[in-house]
């Protein structure tokens, strides 16, 4: 019979309820969150809640709680981590992630920063060749892990630096979450008489309607480049905001 | 042999020539468009090119010039459309070129105002089950066009009164196209690392990208309720604004 890891996991918010969905078969899921939605959560899910301690001793540590707390946590659970222990980290920015895990866990422990490009609204059918990007930041074992996430999971992994994701995903995930908001501002919203172009719009939206403002707050504070994607975003708003006001006093 | 029915189409644009490519096989086409390039276009499809007088008096007369263009053009058809012919327009408004073709044209021609909401872009593929609002402003024979529309050209009829379009096209094209503007103005945007709900933005975007400023121009002008949307558009981004200023102020 084949050996199942332990795997340490902080947070049963969404996304950490949909990482047991996906990994409790393969793993013993030791989960740590003190909140009361977790403890019932963990009940009817038949999820073991441990300590701080007992998870982050885990041979596999994942990290899915708000990125706001990941610097602390760091910390935290780095006197507890095994020394040849994996650490990997879930959250929608990499760079401030990876230097904060380098810098607090002791550099024996690997530490791999991914981000899942999906979430609990688009992988409520599964997250067949749903893309993940990989950061292997300070990783001894890369192959077997991209393996079990390729082949075991069925996902499709990409590679990128924290500051190659970081620049690609302020785009990717500043503009679908400022579009959402202001389009979620102006509900109710047609929903006869529309194009193909809108109703992709409206899909799209959909899909990251769902997600907390804490997500989107923390994209613009905790990614490095997110400042400057809303800064032109807003300045071509306003170019056309003032060309929209000249043809109509033209008129 | 069936009787095949004369087909006067004012403009060869690129609606015009989507229209070419799917009534060509059932009505004899009389266009008339004075550009170059309407010429050349004529001549490489096998488009007979006729005079104004020639192309207003078919049976069925079909209006796919600019918005802009259409009240002048009513009143230049008027002396020649034939009393039970029916004069058909395919603009993205509906409330003013309802009104301009009933004040111009005499009270025994037949009127239908219709907006196919699909384009030479999202219906590069084809057709079928696209939809097209009608509104019948003054039609005497409803019943069989709308079974041409439906069962011969495969299409999803939706009834609608020129307002009711307006209103709603005001929020589903005023949205899409004011949301593709600012994010061309933002390209180049990524095109790895992406989720699922900013492809099917990106992919929405596509598919309005190509259409003339013209076309956008004219919804926003000729559209009496773009205004509204508009303001409210903007309104929804300024307080999102002021909530990221004070996010980060708050830092």
């Amino acid at each position: 019979m084949k050996q199942v890891h332990k795997l340490g996991l902080f947070g049963l918010g969404a996304f950490g309820r949909l990482i047991v969905r996906h990994l409790a078969p393969y793993f013993d899921i030791l989960a740590c969150d003190p909140s009361p939605e977790a403890r019932a959560y963990a009940k009817r899910h038949n999820v073991s809640l441990v300590s701080l301690e007992e998870a982050a001793a885990c041979q596999v540590v994942i990290l899915a709680t708000p990125i706001r707390t990941l610097k602390d946590l760091a910390a935290k659970i780095a006197p507890h981590v095994p020394l040849n222990g994996l650490v990997i980290d879930v959250g929608s920015v990499k760079v401030k992630p990876a230097a904060w895990l380098q810098e607090a866990l002791p550099p024996q422990v690997s530490i791999l920063c991914t981000h899942p490009l999906f979430g609990p609204q688009s992988a409520r059918y599964g997250i067949h060749d749903m893309e993940i990007v990989v950061c292997p930041v300070r990783v001894r074992h890369l192959t077997p892990i991209v393996r079990f996430l390729e082949k075991t999971l069925d996902l499709k992994v990409s590679m990128a630096t924290p500051e190659i994701h970081d620049r690609a995903l302020a785009a990717v995930q500043g503009l679908t979450h400022m579009i959402a908001k202001v389009l979620s501002g102006l509900e109710p919203l047609p929903r006869v008489h529309t194009t193909r172009s809108y109703d992709l719009m409206m899909q799209g939206v959909g899909l990251v309607q769902g997600d907390s403002d804490e997500l989107f707050m923390s994209i613009e504070r905790d990614n490095p480049f997110a400042s400057e994607i809303r800064k032109r975003f807003f300045a071509e708003i306003d170019s056309l905001r003032e060309r929209l006001e000249a043809h109509r006093q033209a008129d």
